[in-house]
């Protein structure tokens, strides 16, 4: 992969920062952050303003310009990717390591006394904006909002903000309808005495309405607010798309219905100036709820008086928790989902082992090609991470021409991947080897599965936060000396975003609501091995309720149940390092992968894959 | 125990919340924190304001009276010993319970529209204020400060201040004199571009100077305060303790020191009046650097530019790191402190079994004997927890007359005890039974244990965070439905308070610093049957770096080493519970306690005691 030459680019940005025609005064620094107007991780093309200025194109990541300096501040998933898709005008900031600088700091640091810092006030979060300003301001600097964007001013091919077709999803798959979200929405805004809610969210519109729509690669969203009141419901969304019968239909627009449950459409533009007409109308005491995720500029909106901001909303809480018609969905897309990848796993050993002509690129379009041919399957849930060897080690490398591998029987083959299906979405990690593995990568790959295990074996009382399981993850690893640069799970959403709050397992969060049944997550510990390969084992695992001795007094308690339903190859482990209670896991799991994806194998006529499946699920003897 | 009438104190705190003596106008609610003028956790009789008003004198709550509602706010450790001490006038509001509303939400819930809250500026942190102030602001009401304490214009016999002699520590104790300390924190200083560093917590001050104090019980401190410039040292102290020619020497106040080395010592009260003289000097990039928990009488002396405010001082971080001589002196301390409990031990199985005429009090006292004959013996470090049967689930509770129960054969003793000797602080608690345990109580007992274990025996990353290896303390209780609520560790002092930060293992924090080696912390899982009984195991352990396969890449690996060497008692382990590894790290520990402590007590000639170890330290014997 050779970086991205951003000489002009940069020079071109340092004059649209003195240009009066964007700024009253000129910005020593200007922001880029990663985010849309939304604070969505996955982004349109139209909004990867940070992977246009420095090539850097992984999920996470803020860019900082200064008249002499160019800086990306980015997590340990991406220190190798950001170091070789960028070129020598940027300065890495692993985040996450001792000795890195804040991005505060290093601005106090690099900038001339009494210094403005520009940013986009539609795209940096109300509670980032107030963080940086006020530690500017303690140093003497300015933080400013440029309303017009800078990396627009100097892209010249920018693609067109999408506005595909809406996707309408029924009973079935939703379990409640938008008309009872909505009931339970203003419930829990009458609780606070809130008058207004704000949706800023994408996957939280999309959510709330049981609407889909592919605006963004991989997340089934569309570019669209929504301002909900208790005798009101505005959507804010561009285009033709509520002309479609359907989505008249399912959003009743054409019925006579109460005047509380009819909706508004008005154009995506014109959440500001509802916001600053809302806020003309309030009474002293009145609220207005949005997330202090909300971007700068529609929270400025909101005389702050006014203002109630929550980390997590009332929407995004209700989201995480799965009712009994999302759970059988979840159920249902990662049995599809298993099915594909016998398919693939039995497919690529036949090709791999004699012929050594798969790529990661060809491996990762076959996996693609057999998942859609399931039932319900609508986009993959993110970027194929197929990678063998050395590409491996880079946490979210995604194969591309310059850095494709061809599948030996000499390397680990790493596969991260997963899809949207109308009734679920799947994130699934399996690490093979089709030769013959060292004792050390045996040894690793271990350590990993007893922190999957350990993991998703846990049991642990009702308010519970994720990230105490974080260091179950860890500790065989850690025993060793080895450990590994990212969390452990992230909340996953139902034919929605593949990573939503608000629970997760990690180290790096503190304020994660806690665990509930019925909430979603993944588990996968990894390990890597810079330039040699890299190891994770990840499935998507349900919270349920557990049966314990003695219950917590009533407390109640919890565990997991994976949802993903695929082989954990057996030649990697080394069944000495396990205990037995851990070799029962890994028995019973894949005794129930046998008898729940060979039903399923079975049923679909995929002989060949079942074969497979029943020789991966051989069960460990003990020691 | 009986709980303190206060209807009538009530009647006049109330009263003085109007008397416009006190306030100019009246406050409608006032809020009594536990601490003292320096946020000391432990505080002296004169400084017991909350306990004088409420009656509860557990270590940790806060009490907020309004015109018609007593409330208090108190964590886990003490909602029984709360309960028990509180008349009908007191709501106890339980900390870390999900319906326990926080103390800004309760006010806001009762008091009338535009109320005053007032509080003492001196005693509430910096940081509490202002997120109290903001709370209580943004729902109409405000927080304002009165000067004068209003538990103290009502408490009649309010004892005096204490003001005892001072104690100076040489080299051979404290490894760094006074003199290194202030260069090391100028540098410091330097390095934050700060002109003045202010010292006022209480054990900052005295390990700054290496001197100790007793003006709070079972802390060695003494009430003073530092302002510490780049060519100027001020202690402010009371009486005529530095007249004392050991204390004069040991400060060189007499002798010719270069003057940025000179010591003025001034008046305890003048710290406000130099603050506002300090800041009256300033210029505009001048900082004054203070904990962020400094009342907010004296961060708000500093003006609001100059202050720089952090969570841990540069002072608590390098007093947490014990160097070489205080690792030996806390070795030494340990070893003297085994000692005695071995002798108590050994003569409670003499008594108790055949005569049943031990008390609480009595075995309290018979452990503070047996101590008080060891070397460079000071005081206890706390008030001894002796408790037998349901007394043991009183997480902090401290036998009195009225709760005195008679150690029997019937029931589980727990003895939570520590000193402060010249060398070292101790800190251990041990859980016995003198007659058969069930095998309910071993079970329990068993799982507390193998939490004990998986915490000292954790392996982990240099940089890590104590709060992670919280969960391990919790595992084996987890799984069987149990729990305990309260944190697993504190940092311990040198001869100094047995809580200190700023490192800790507990699910409640996040702000803890890193671990690293050469800190001291306890790990002391427990588990708590309201009514029935109370187990905890805690020993004192020293971080050490350890040594793994591979080395986190040289990033370097820390695991624990017990200080404390006192057998855990075999006959309450159900050993067919405890893995092979686990039952190796017992035979392990018992075998270092035979030989480190079984020396000692045959070069004391304490041979009756010897044979008890012996006994107590019989290897257990596998499945």
């Amino acid at each position: 992969m050779s970086p991205k030459i951003t000489t002009e680019l940069l020079k071109q940005l340092r004059q649209a920062m003195r240009n009066p025609k964007y700024v009253q005064e000129p910005v020593q620094a200007y922001i880029v952050p990663s985010g849309d107007a939304h604070q969505s991780e996955y982004i349109a093309p139209c909004d990867c303003r940070r992977a246009f200025i420095s090539g850097f194109d992984g999920s996470a990541g803020t860019a900082i310009v200064t008249e002499q300096h160019a800086a990306m501040w980015t997590d340990g998933r991406y220190f190798l990717q950001a170091a070789q898709q960028m070129d020598n005008n940027w300065t890495l900031m692993k985040m996450g390591l001792k000795d890195t600088p804040t991005q505060e700091d290093w601005l106090v640091s690099v900038l001339p006394e009494g210094s403005k810092v520009g940013v986009d006030p539609f795209i940096i979060p109300a509670d980032q904006w107030k963080r940086m300003s006020k530690a500017l301001k303690s140093a003497g600097h300015d933080l400013v909002p440029v309303k017009e964007n800078l990396i627009d001013t100097i892209w010249v091919d920018c693609p067109q903000r999408p506005c595909k077709p809406l996707i309408t999803l029924d009973l079935n798959y939703t379990g409640v309808s938008w008309r009872d979200k909505i009931v339970a929405l203003r419930s829990k805004m009458d609780e606070r005495n809130v008058l207004w809610f704000v949706v800023t969210a994408l996957d939280e519109v999309a959510w709330l309405f049981n609407l889909r729509g592919s605006d963004v690669e991989y997340n089934p969203v569309f570019f669209a607010y929504a301002v909900i009141g208790m005798n009101t419901i505005r959507l804010f969304i561009d285009g033709d798309r509520v002309m479609d019968p359907a989505v008249r239909e399912h959003l009743q627009l054409d019925s006579n219905l109460e005047p509380e449950f009819r909706i508004q459409v008005v154009p995506y533009g014109s959440i500001l100036a509802e916001l600053q007409a809302v806020s003309a109308g309030l009474s002293p005491k009145d609220k207005v709820w949005l997330s202090d995720k909300a971007s700068y500029a529609l929270t400025e909106a909101i005389p702050k008086a006014y203002r109630y901001l929550t980390p997590y909303t009332p929407i995004c809480i209700a989201k995480a928790v799965k009712n009994a018609s999302e759970t059988e969905g979840m159920r249902r897309a990662h049995i599809k989902d298993a099915v594909a990848l016998c398919e693939l796993f039995n497919w690529l050993e036949k090709e791999v082992v004699p012929k050594g002509t798969v790529t990661e690129i060809i491996a990762a379009d076959k996996a693609e090609a057999f998942r859609s041919q399931q039932k319900d399957f609508v986009e993959l849930s993110f970027a194929t991470i197929s990678s063998t060897g050395p590409n491996g080690a880079i946490i979210h490398y995604k194969p591309v021409p310059e850095t494709n591998r061809t599948l030996s029987v000499n390397e680990i083959y790493l596969l991260d991947s997963g899809a949207q299906y109308k009734d679920g979405t799947t994130d699934v990690t399996r690490t093979m080897h089709f030769g013959t593995p060292s004792a050390y990568e045996k040894e690793c790959f271990t350590y990993v599965l007893k922190g999957h295990i350990a993991v998703s074996a846990a049991i642990f009382p009702n308010g519970t936060k994720g990230h105490l399981l974080d260091s179950f993850a860890r500790s065989a690893l850690w025993d060793c000396g080895l450990d590994y640069l990212h969390g452990t799970g992230h909340g996953v959403g139902s034919f929605l975003n593949v990573h939503e709050g608000p629970c997760g397992i990690s180290y790096k969060t503190f304020a994660d609501e806690p665990l509930e049944a019925g909430m979603v997550v993944s588990d996968e510990p990894g390990y890597y091995e810079d330039g040699s390969f890299g190891i994770r084992i990840e499935n998507v695992v349900l919270v349920i309720p557990a049966e314990t001795k003695y219950n917590f007094k009533n407390r109640g308690s919890l565990t997991f149940e994976p949802l993903t339903l695929v082989p954990i190859q057996t030649k990697m482990i080394d069944v000495n390092l396990l205990t037995p209670k851990e070799r029962h896991w890994v028995n019973d799991y894949h005794q129930k992968c046998r008898e729940v994806i060979g039903a399923e194998l079975e049923r679909q006529g995929r002989r060949e894959a079942l074969q497979w499946l029943l020789r991966e699920t051989e069960p460990l003897t003990g020691q």
